[in-house]
């Protein structure tokens, strides 16, 4: 006992004091998985790390993207997980009058009750990661709009390549602000159904106000499942399609982590700014972002208060105001976040550290000068964002953004279409005029002119002003208001006629010119403005194409000279992140404790819309029906591991209950969302759903002490399948093992 | 190290498991104290029960009362300690447009610079504790309302022997429900100074927003101190008295306390229900709050609109609607406390094992049908307070308060000073007159009109009708409405006009019953119908005097039979209440740590009320001056408690803070602010004054999971003396001591 105890203490010093240091930041290409292995090893994380770069190999071929999304197939039988809120347009898809699968929930008992998600839900698996940086870079000169140009045909030549078998989708991402550049080619399963989802009362119980905080009590899970044709190549849907056997498929760990075990996710974080230099943290911080806040309050307080007087504006915009609802608490948060910690004075230290060592450093002595221009460029984009700001929203009526793109697809039309603009090329078609069908679902007019008339008075309330924008407000009856010339517009356009409006995918440029459609002959009337501007901002672009990658070399090395891991900025494609099961402080005297239990979910319990859990579920739990889900004791706080080598030695809590939401620190962003959470030896233990209030500054900085992802227990996800739903046949179809 | 360990598994597994079962529920009388001597040694306060029991002897010798709250003598030189918002009256007293020490701060630099803290301001000693129960209850007989007079008969002469000697205050207050009655006779010390406060945004920093909250950072204390004549005894306010000498003063540990750690609590709390039967809870908790919060919150709503409207009337209701803030905060603490745990459930539960102990004990077999006959008197008195809910109700204009006051008074003087209803006695006079002379400071007829007619309307609005009121309302011109008859009133009325309502205290019945006032006549008119329903109460009071004692004799009986402590519901007499320094588990998952640091401060400020912190408490943070008072780590999690004997098994959290409030499971109520918190050696260590939000059902249940009072740190009072106010005159006063 004495030997262990010594141990105990050694390890305790050893593990407590470089926790200290080892903050658990990083969203990691696969590839680098081997150059962190002592990192995850520390972390208890045992599977080994090249097994984790190998996107062949399991886990990482079980993991899938869903566009926005990440899941991950637990079956043979291509059975995928993913969170309740990212099905959520396949559950509404498939809820009407009689069967409200929303408020109900869904549950198939055999393969021939499963529905298709919607003509628009794919999978999408990464087959290959290929660094193409010297393809991208190839022959672009130095001409900044050249440049820009020439790296966006570069860009779209090898999309067009890759892409010519049909069932892959292909992109090429800039990693490190275009230091490289990868191409990401992707299976595209066209045929996804739905399995089995939770009332939404349960998959978001807390919905808004539960949103971004912990503790939390959400079911935010769904499963789906991927068919294929009879060859087994991706076919869109057709009843005798199969199920898709995926190359590999997630072993599920049926007695879940503990506080101080080691976790890792993989998924599709979309963006992060971590690398971005203060001046741009203090625009965001200072300007951008309260600019932002300001106005998307007004919208959303005008819509709320729009909806509140009429119905059929409140079911049109519901869904709108629901996503602007998650904007403005992120807004909110990047606010008090900023407030809190004075981000922009550690990054302005370190940067003051990196340029100490420039100054230094023989290689990259001459990049001080590259540093000034890089700034100098920042001020040239911060005032350019500043000017078009006001002008950009003032073109925000759907109306006249949905009249800003038939025109400009008249023009790229007019060119091959691998010269067109992104968006514009033949393969972005299909796309284009599916949002242009469903405007109609979101759009009122009087909302729109509203917020319109808004925008277009901040615009006219200062002093950049574009004259052909000025022009045409003051055109018509000099007596008649603003809104009045609005409601004029409004009257006459046709664009509100969905045939009409589709049909204008076919004009050519001479139509849209010679159209008396007031909101076409506005958009052909800012037509060249709106396009000096873009090609200023792709100058711009062009010219930070090459000083972005400059500072990224710079800041490697000096990151490499330090010993620092060096993992780029989000950008929407596979990356994997660990960290450690673990509450936090998150005010002073307040710890949040890493599990929830099922008796929180009665404690919210209101019967009032986010807290109205369903029935069957607070049945269960005052019944106390936990089966074998349940668990005994937990250690709520993980410094207090050590003890639990002894297992006497300090008190674990009393638990008895199934947990349903845990913390961990990985480093994770939206795209992460239905992301599979794994314990040490790679068995599926959760998946992620959000991550904490104090937590949001993350993109722009990461805070170890504070930041934390929030996860739905695997424990929590199979007593809803065993005591409340029943779904046996979904267990049987699971490969479930016990520690 | 071997054996070590295995004691403190040992111990650590005794301790741990006593404590589940120990609840730190009481509030004992001191006499009480050495028969709970071994549970305050297991909680380590080694202090001899005996000398806490002594009256006479440290530390309870040094225990003051304000009347509404408590405080204790820290010097030899009179000076004392009790909360801010204790102090808050004579801190206010001393403000002018020259000095505002309430928004300032305040600090005497010498004796001489002490101003008074106002002419009502008292202290209490109290220095002897009889039990009367014999003299209370002799000769009372068994007519109920006769025997109700009796005891009031025997009470008052008991008291008015006691008080022959001017400089005490004595009263006769019933213990157990009427079981027994102790005569408690209290030192009046009639010369109070103010010596030194915080600012407001200091001492009730968080304000409304954070009462009943925790974590809490509010510096709440104020130095008063006491003055005697030359001679030593109490003397009303003369610049010529001298500092009293108390007969002890309380040593001060600078080092404070630490999670896990032993306290002890002295004071006078107010009023408890822990002995109400299950049926009077359910009457609470269903009928009686959920009534009282919708008028409550009615009235708070009234006069913050027309506060808003009138800078006048937001003046003069700024205290009442400070005090209903707090109220309405516990009865929705009340409300949220009874849903979210059933209390009444358990309180049967209990009722029911005592009901089945009853049926098997030999001596209190009969009492069965007494209970059930205390039961019947129970739903009579349920139903008479339904009854005069609205009548009351309907007197509430100040005015008409005022007016049946000084008729009844009138009415009183009639009989011989003996004789008269409390409150109405020779003794009561001069508050009488105080109270009068006070109405004009918080009264507008805007506000107390529209209040009233809210009543008026409530009442006219259910069945039970009284006929006089009814008749009155009924008066005059039949085409005006309610409202206008009221301001036909209020036009009429002189009791607006402070010298003529003190007048009517002399007048005589007779001139009532011809006086022409609108306010007068109401009065005299419904005398008759207020009396008859305060005879009813007495009859059923009487009643009760008998059932009631009966069944807390077999409570008892019951409680000894399974060798459980009896302490008496608070009743405003002195008290002891021990307990752990101690954080809790707020709500799933989240976990309030038991101390709060400096650094809480100014994350919490935001420069608006109330959380507007003093610029040089602010800054001192900022700098770090902590001196020596500063903590470098604590355990805020006493549950590691065992690990701490090791000092090195377990992490202690980094602090490297003062800290500022904490939490203890000791058992408190309304009366407690400003009580001395106790380390087990006796000295102080904090000062009581608030307790948590989910706390706020123990006036009926004590659930020790959740019950935590909240204390200000001694660290942090003597922080703010050295540091931010460099009170060094007053540090030299205190027996400072170090562990």
């Amino acid at each position: 006992m004495r030997n262990v105890l010594i141990a105990a203490i050694a390890l305790s010093t050893g593990v407590l004091s470089s926790s200290a240091v080892m903050a658990d930041e990083g969203q990691w290409q696969p590839y680098q998985m081997p150059s962190i292995a002592d990192k995850l090893s520390e972390r208890g994380i045992d599977i080994p790390a090249e097994q984790l770069a190998d996107l062949t190999r399991y886990p990482m071929n079980a993991v899938v993207g869903l566009g926005y999304c990440t899941a991950s197939f637990v079956s043979p039988q291509g059975l995928v997980v993913t969170n309740h809120h990212c099905a959520y347009r396949a559950i509404q898809y498939n809820s009407k009058k009689e069967h409200n699968y929303l408020a109900d929930g869904f549950l198939a008992t055999s393969k021939d009750k499963e529905p298709t998600a919607g003509p628009n839900e794919r999978l999408y698996i990464t087959e290959a990661v290929t660094n193409v940086s010297t393809q991208v870079k190839q022959d672009i000169g130095n001409d900044p709009l050249l440049r820009y140009e020439n790296i966006q045909a570069n860009r779209k030549a090898l999309i067009k390549e890759c892409e010519s078998d049909d069932n892959y989708r292909c992109s090429v991402r800039s990693f490190h602000n275009g230091l490289e550049y990868y191409l990401i080619k992707q299976l595209i399963i066209r045929d996804v159904r739905l399995v089995y989802a939770p009332p939404e009362s349960a998959g978001a119980f807390g919905g808004d106000i539960d949103n971004y905080e912990y503790p939390r009590h959400s079911a935010d899970f769904t499963f789906l499942r991927a068919y294929v044709g009879k060859d087994g190549k991706p076919a869109v849907f057709n009843k005798d399609n199969v199920p898709y056997q995926p190359k590999s498929y997630l072993k599920i760990n049926a007695d879940g982590v503990k506080a101080g075990d080691g976790v890792f996710v993989a998924g599709y974080p979309g963006s992060t700014s971590r690398y971005r230099l203060t001046s741009e943290l203090k625009f965001a911080s200072d300007w951008l972002y309260p600019t932002l806040a300001t106005r998307f309050q007004l919208r959303i307080d005008t819509i709320e208060a729009m909806s509140a007087a009429n119905n059929e504006v409140k079911i049109k915009y519901a869904g709108k105001l629901a996503g602007m609802a998650n904007r403005m608490k992120k807004y909110n948060g990047l606010l008090d976040g900023f407030k809190a910690t004075d981000i922009a004075g550690i990054k302005q230290g370190r940067e003051n550290d990196f340029k100490a060592w420039l100054a230094k450093d023989k290689t990259y002595q001459s990049f001080q000068t590259q540093f000034d221009e890089l700034e100098t460029l920042l001020v040239e984009q911060r005032k350019q964002r500043q000017t078009r700001y006001y002008f950009e929203n003032a073109q925000s009526s759907a109306l006249l953004a949905t009249a800003n793109k038939l025109y400009r697809l008249a023009k790229e039309k007019a060119k091959p279409d691998a010269e067109r603009e992104e968006g514009y090329q033949e393969r972005d078609m299909k796309m284009f005029k599916a949002r242009l069908k469903r405007l109609d679902s979101s759009f009122a007019v009087s909302v729109d002119k509203t917020l319109w008339l808004q925008d277009l008075e901040a615009y006219l309330n200062q002093d950049i002003r574009v004259s052909e924008l000025d022009t045409a407000l003051n055109e018509g009856d000099v007596e008649a208001s603003l809104s009045e010339k609005l409601d004029g517009l409004y009257a006459l356009t046709s664009l509100t006629d969905k045939e009409k409006r589709l049909a204008w995918m076919d004009a050519d440029a001479k139509a849209f010119e010679t159209s008396a459609d007031p909101f076409i002959r506005l958009a052909v009337s800012l037509y060249d403005k709106n396009m000096s501007g873009e090609k200023a901002a792709k100058t711009l672009a062009g010219k930070l194409s090459m000083a972005r990658p400059d500072y990224m070399k710079a800041v490697i090395a000096y990151y490499k000279s330090n010993n620092w891991p060096v993992y780029p900025d989000a950008n929407g494609t596979l990356r994997i992140t660990y960290g450690m099961v673990d509450g936090y402080q998150s005010k002073d005297a307040l710890y949040k404790q890493p599990f929830t239990r099922l008796e929180g979910i009665p404690a919210k319990h209101t019967g009032v819309e986010p807290f109205n859990a369903p029935a069957k579920l607070l049945k269960a739990i005052e019944e106390q029906r936990y089966g074998s889900h349940k668990v005994a004791t937990v250690y709520q706080d993980p410094a207090s591991w050590l003890c639990r080598l002894f297992s006497c030695l300090d008190k674990p809590e009393q638990f008895n209950s199934v947990p349903v939401n845990f913390l961990s620190s990985v480093d994770t962003t939206g795209g992460n969302s239905g992301s599979p959470v794994f314990n040490g030896k790679g068995e599926l233990v959760g998946l992620n759903f959000d991550s904490t209030y104090e937590a949001i500054t993350k993109d722009w900085f990461f805070n170890p002490t504070i930041t934390r992802a929030v996860h739905v227990d695997i424990r929590y996800i199979l007593w809803m399948m065993d005591e409340v739903d029943h779904a046996q046949n979904l267990i049987e179809e699971l490969d479930l093992v016990r520690n």
